[in-house]
């Protein structure tokens, strides 16, 4: 049975390729910049698989630019596997031929051209994935063989400091550098002594400090000021209707500005309604500068962090008691781990969306964009693995009343899945269709499947300006797709709503409008913020908050 | 809105606890294993959440020793966050009124006196989880206050080496670490210069040289001469009816002999069945020595490890193009990455149980024995964030008839999750049951809900000697439960099987047996084995696997 086969042909292909770029890799492992794309071209070959480290925030944007000067004709059919492509730079690695195929998480900014691409046959796509299971795959069946890194600082043995935004590194590391892959770091700056070590040295191949900081930006920040009254409404509905029926704890919020809203209504809305200590005291979350209020208020007891958020740096370090920090005190971020908290630890996913179909599949794909989902297929489903029980989620689980035809007498919790939206978006566009955009990509794209954000049988709730429809109180298909009718206002959808019906449902507390919830809609206006403006933000956080210059509006 | 409330009381009272302690700690971190005892005393308080490293395999054994010496007077009601309880010691401490609160994924040995203790009140039980369930908590609501930790080697600045069993260690010690926890490290010995840095010596607070090696158990090891000609048959259908039929690519094995058998007879059967690069290239698992014969004849690309395996050091060395290794040539395994992988990256998982229900809900649970599912129902769910395709997902999902229900229009894939088991188990016990003994314990330990397994609507097929269920392409609850009656045999479930209803399901394909699936029972036997012993398995290796010596029957 034992054949001849070579077991090591990994191990052996890279120390080749080490030989190769002996020449560039000084003493404590560092690279002269201007010796990088030489380097570059001594360790990667035509189709290889590829990571450049870059979420939506810190991207090694330095190590992009100079992949992007190897010739094609040399390397190419790179097979690309990282996190998101927010960078011009990503795509025009397949523009040029260097690049060929794609597995992601995120498009971002380039949504659009990863579309054309695709239909001009420049990427191919393997998937689009959630950011945790692309981790998965890399320790499987795509493992980066070099992967492109970045981090603050390197030392001079090459120790790396990743710091506030340690984010994806960690992952990306471990699964190249174990699979005999070949790690290249950027760094900001190379220093005698860290603030600590997030990366042993053993693990990094070769480090170069760029020539300027790695491209990083504040996503996360929603300036108060744009929070809206109908914003304000939602979110009141959201906080009597959900998080206090629910009493949930344990939550991660979405990027758009209903979460900010109920966040900047905590300390007051939230508070009269007794809810401080009952809600929200542990998040997944990054540092929303939104949060400030209710943390100073005393709400929140931890919150652990995918990654960072620009100008939240000394807050952060001044609140070591509600977020993760280092001996340094600095913030530890870590996209792996936070989105296992997640996945397993979380009550509820509250999040937009920009469609919604009739069954209450939703999605954030449009026609002619691959944008991806990031963390929110993670967060947002039911994370079925789950055996531990809360409250809500027993609650949300009982309240279900077809759940004999799953599995049959057992009882089992749900994880609330909240999806907020407006019944018409950006652009007056419906936030209710008949069916989803997404149909439409996945045949210009050539997707297999239409990429859903979160599917019909894991949202358990959808907030509009109409109410509440609870989708896990209903016992079938009809009933849910009724509910969805009635919050679906002046859409094609709403319009096909059955008053009789949606009686029927107010009564049975399928769906709620904020009448039925005892809101007064009067009160949905910006004197229930907490914070009206970035400027606010800062005095609530003590001078501690410093926002980047592009909100600074005063 | 501004309190006067400090933000930094974690790290104030970790360095209180610190300077008390700063007396046992030398250079480099180090503690005089004599003096262990006192520092713990110094740094632990009553009420802490508190993590003893252990899983199945490895054990900080020398460090729950020395807690369990500190005066229960000083030093009580711990809250133990931790993966599994194994040892005895680890429930003395709730004897003795050192640790009250218990949040555990695994009981092992321990099962039935941790039921007893609840039911006496010695153990306030938070819940059972699945590992990665459990590590994601550690990030929001279960931080462990103190680690316990255990390593191989330490260097003189207090780095450590966690190698081949690097298991649980990384997200234990990054959770504690980087929320002012403190963490305390037994190894085996202290040296001048590691193999590699797994945990930098940043993150260690103290390091003690225990008085004898870890203890380790070699959990996995399933020897080749126990495999009967029923686990043959049972093995053939899975390879031929499920395997082949969905062309299984990326999986995992659960730790009994069905799964064994499965593995000895990919060379010859699974060979014959041209399925040698159609299935099984890409695994999450530990180095099973029943994986040898099928590596070795070269069905298997890459295989990521939860953890280590005793006697399997030389051979994974030798394999570093399948098994993860670092650049000092020893295996890394991690538990969190591979379960990751585990819930995100495979289509099928298949393990056996102990107790079916007859809607398919599953439990290794007994009516006094609080065991634990360990990675179970973590990968044996249906992964509901996944987003990526791959053919065996999506045809398990397209055999779904009710999928509509659920989400309308949309398709959706489907990850494989098998259980195999003979009808009766041992002593005679029926496996399948019109109630699980599940229901009981919840009784008996006060838990919340029955403690299932695997739930009924993440089961896809279930294997018996009497055929397979096809349960995925069951339509709706009756159909399922008449497709368990079919494969349930001579237990009281099967005996209500209706023949008429049964050949109905046969057509349908719902329910085949193995001679609907064309495999000759005759052919069951041990001749199909590609290895029959152990000494088979270490000739196959060349010599490089090294069984423990309670295998060396030889």
């Amino acid at each position: 049975m034992k054949t001849e086969r070579k077991w090591d042909t990994l191990a052996s292909d890279t120390r080749q390729r080490m030989e190769a770029a002996a020449r560039y890799i000084g003493p404590g492992k560092q690279v002269k910049k201007e010796d990088t794309v030489a380097l570059l071209k001594s360790v990667i070959r035509s189709f290889d698989r590829v990571n450049i480290e870059g979420n939506n925030q810190k991207q090694a944007d330095f190590l992009a630019d100079c992949l992007l000067q190897v010739d094609p004709a040399e390397i190419n059919n790179l097979h690309m596997v990282q996190s998101c492509v927010p960078l011009a730079s990503h795509l025009d690695m397949f523009e040029k031929g260097i690049a060929k195929r794609l597995d992601f998480a995120f498009g971002g900014p380039q949504a659009a051209r990863v579309a054309k691409f695709i239909r001009e046959g420049k990427i191919e796509l393997g998937a689009i994935h959630t950011y945790l299971e692309l981790f998965g795959r890399y320790f499987l069946d795509l493992t980066p063989r070099v992967s492109l890194i970045c981090a603050y600082e390197a030392d001079r043995e090459g120790n790396l400091y990743t710091g506030f935004n340690t984010e994806d590194t960690p992952v990306i590391v471990e699964a190249t550098k174990f699979r005999q892959g070949i790690v290249i770091a950027q760094v900001n700056k190379i220093v005698d002594k860290l603030p600590r070590v997030d990366i042993p040295a053993g693990w990094v191949d070769a480090v170069i400090e760029s020539p300027k900081p790695f491209f990083i930006e504040p996503l996360f920040t929603r300036d108060p000021g744009l929070v809206t009254d109908n914003h304000i409404l939602l979110a009141m509905m959201a906080l009597k209707g959900i998080y206090g029926e629910y009493k949930v704890k344990r939550l991660n919020h979405g990027i758009g500005f209903l979460t900010s809203a109920i966040e900047l209504i905590l300390p007051t809305y939230g508070e009269e309604l007794g809810l401080k200590g009952e809600c929200c005291t542990h998040m997944v979350l990054n540092p929303h500068p939104t949060m400030i209020p209710a943390i100073e208020a005393g709400w929140v007891d931890t919150i652990h962090c995918f990654g960072g958020e620009l100008g939240m740096e000394e807050y952060v370090r001044a609140r070591s008691d509600v977020f993760f920090t280092g001996p340094d005190g600095s913030l530890r971020s870590n996209r792996a781990f936070a989105q296992t908290a997640g996945h397993y630890a979380l009550d509820m996913f509250i999040g937009g969306t920009l469609q919604i179909d009739k069954f209450g599949n939703s999605s954030t794909a449009t026609a002619n964009r691959v944008a991806g989902f990031g963390g929110a297929p993670n967060m947002g489903c039911d994370s079925k693995g789950r055996r531990h029980v809360t409250d809500s989620w027993l609650k949300c689980g009982q309240e279900v009343p077809n759940m004999h035809d799953l599995i049959g007498d057992m009882p089992r919790g749900k994880r609330l899945v909240v999806q907020g939206v407006e019944t018409f978006g950006e652009a007056r566009a419906p936030s209710f269709v008949d069916k989803l955009d997404a149909w439409k990509l996945a045949e210009n794209a050539k997707l297999d499947l239409p990429p859903v954000m979160i599917y019909g049988d894991d949202v358990t709730h959808i907030i509009t300006e109409d109410g509440i429809a609870y989708l896990n109180r209903a016992p079938n298909m009809d009933v849910r797709m009724a509910a969805i009718r009635a919050v679906a206002g002046y859409t094609e959808i709403g319009l096909a709503e059955d008053p009789a019906e949606t009686k029927r449902l107010r009564e049975a507390k399928i769906f709620q409008t904020p009448e039925d919830l005892g809101i007064d809609r009067s009160r949905a206006n910006r004197d229930l913020l907490a914070a009206r403006s970035m400027r606010d933000l800062v005095d609530i956080s003590g001078g501690l908050y410093n926002p980047p210059t592009r909100f600074r509006n005063w």
